[in-house]
């Protein structure tokens, strides 16, 4: 599968990108204490990826390097250690060019004080905002998220999104309970617009629950 | 109507004032995931207005364009989504220099979480920064703000503003639920401090809220 | 009383240092949509003010005027509207060497939901950071922070401060309800970290207040 | 014990590091008001630390001193009123390379409205960003962070610490009522590592027990 190589210009280019988004998103405060990784697709079989445990406020190109869809590194460095859920989402959609998982606040608030029953998603609904993502095109949209329970085995992890984003009304996104968020999209600055409107939802559904106990 | 040609210099500095106020706006946090737009006005048929789609907080002069108040492009790009809302104020405001839509939190889940009755309008009292608005000069005033339900057809919301505006108390603003707020001035500097001034009341409110149930 | 004239070297020192603390107070959100008003004393008899109306994220030398102590102008400019309060601070408190009022949501929102009795003053007590402030040594304190009706006669809001501040408990601070803080110290440094801090115990007991219904 | 002289370069060295750490905790809000201080050890019988009340936000290199473990200082400067916890702390853990003290917003009032009962401490669990801590590598831990009573004694505080790190599941951090933070790590980048965690998991702590009360 990794037999073809990855184009170093291609390399160079991810790694610009990332680094680029990785300050937004800490500036975000979506990033905080080296949490979070990054990726983009090179072709077929490899993508970037964040080194491991790398500070998300200061990120450079020397903190991106190249696996293969296995995970295999390429170029050295130690990759994240939740390369396995962002090469699963480029084996999945053939169409995904990058995938960025943030660790908000909100995410991990929602996600810790769902209700006891359904608390395997979010549903967002009637939000402007929705349609910033890929494949949505009025507010009149309903969006389910997938809300997976943690786990440290990435493998089980990557087995439980694939089974979750079968359900009707998924969209590019899911969350993982007290960690966060992984969303998808065909390029890089769809991906971080992506980020952008999901966070800001997260948030808007934080501050709507806390409002709802008195209405 | 739009017979006459526009003055390039000035849709050039127009451009340039859009490009400023964008950056402030986004850093606000007001306009995420290319959400929101700003216009100001040329002369009588004409005004700048910002391309569809541009990330507010990389936006340049390049983002922004031209057009008549039919909303028919007069440069190069695709305007706004929500262009007809601009060239319908700046149509019935002849005094209207500039308009400006964010998409807040604050105003996102205000707008959603309004009680049963009286959804139709937020009303503000009191608070000394009503004085910033073009028109306030006291803070014993009251502002009502309309609340238009959302529609992805912008004459429809077009014509609800313009209903909306004709109550008594309504000043220079109005909210789409679940989408945001539109305020107008005479200039960009002033428009900018209407939207710094609703912005903060729509955050005192949403606080205000969360305190009221226990008193 | 202004016979002697001031020193332009200390004013020009005035103006950088309240040009410089403007963007500081703009970058923390408390002076929104051109509200908040800076001054520092020059001597007996005058202080530099800012302009009235003027943005406070722009804030430069420029922005700032000197009055005396009756508010008469002494360069050109049209100086804040509440300039009676700052020169009324100076007038009383001999070592006053610097005033700022800022207009925060936590300040906004706190004296706009005050319980029925006791809404003339909020008590901040056992905080650390009641040390940050001149004339309070250790955590053990109690400050009184008077708050007065909003008013737009600047002549009756200072003698509601002047009479408030007789009160014991007292320091230097007030709030003027659904408008903001007033804080002095014996130099713009520690105006400035009065400001860090009140501004933090009046975000913190906004925040206790959300708690404590529910405990 | 302070025979030894300290390293120079040493010193230099930490002052660098404490100096830009100091911009990205302020930058965060975590250090209003020049509360907090900053140390990184030098050798087994010296740390540098912040001068006594130096504004955070505008910290340099010539805002660092270096004390032995007696707090004796050995270059100019009078060090923070609280270098007898740095010096605890180095002293208890050999491996302790640099201290970090913080005072947000979620410390104070987390810390001022514990329940009455089991107030000695925070206790969290099941957070993924609990793994950013030394010694933790799975979400599935359980950190107890002992919560004591303030104190301006800052040798009581230093004895009140001793004691409570003895109690089982405490890890890197304690936190002192109505004041902050303290955490440590064998280097200065895991030290502010573990600040950006447990500033994250104290606001997520804040955000839940304000949902908390509806479910």
């Amino acid at each position: 599968m990794a037999d073809r190589p990855f184009s170093p210009s291609a390399f160079r280019q991810a790694a610009r990108e990332i680094a680029a988004v990785s300050e937004r998103l800490y500036q975000h405060g979506w990033s905080p204490a080296t949490s979070s990784n990054y990726s983009a697709r090179l072709d077929q079989n490899h993508c970037a990826i964040t080194v491991s445990g790398r500070d998300k406020g200061r990120l450079t190109e020397a903190d991106v390097m190249v696996v293969d869809l296995d995970g295999a590194p390429l170029t050295d460095g130690k990759p994240s250690a939740e390369t396995g859920l962002h090469t699963h989402l480029y084996a999945r959609f053939p169409h995904a060019g990058a995938v960025l998982h943030t660790h908000s606040l909100a995410a991990t608030v929602l996600t810790m004080n769902l209700p006891a029953t359904g608390s395997e998603a979010l549903i967002l609904e009637d939000y402007e905002l929705l349609k910033a993502l890929e494949g949505f095109t009025t507010h009149e949209s309903s969006l389910t998220i997938p809300v997976l329970p943690n786990d440290q085995d990435i493998s089980v992890l990557a087995a439980l999104a694939d089974q979750a984003l079968q359900a009707p009304g998924t969209g590019p996104a899911y969350l993982i309970r007290g960690h966060g968020l992984y969303t998808w999209a065909s390029d890089m600055a769809s991906c971080y617009r992506h980020i952008e409107a999901l966070e800001f939802l997260l948030a808007a559904e934080l501050e709507r629950r806390k409002l709802e106990a008195r209405q």
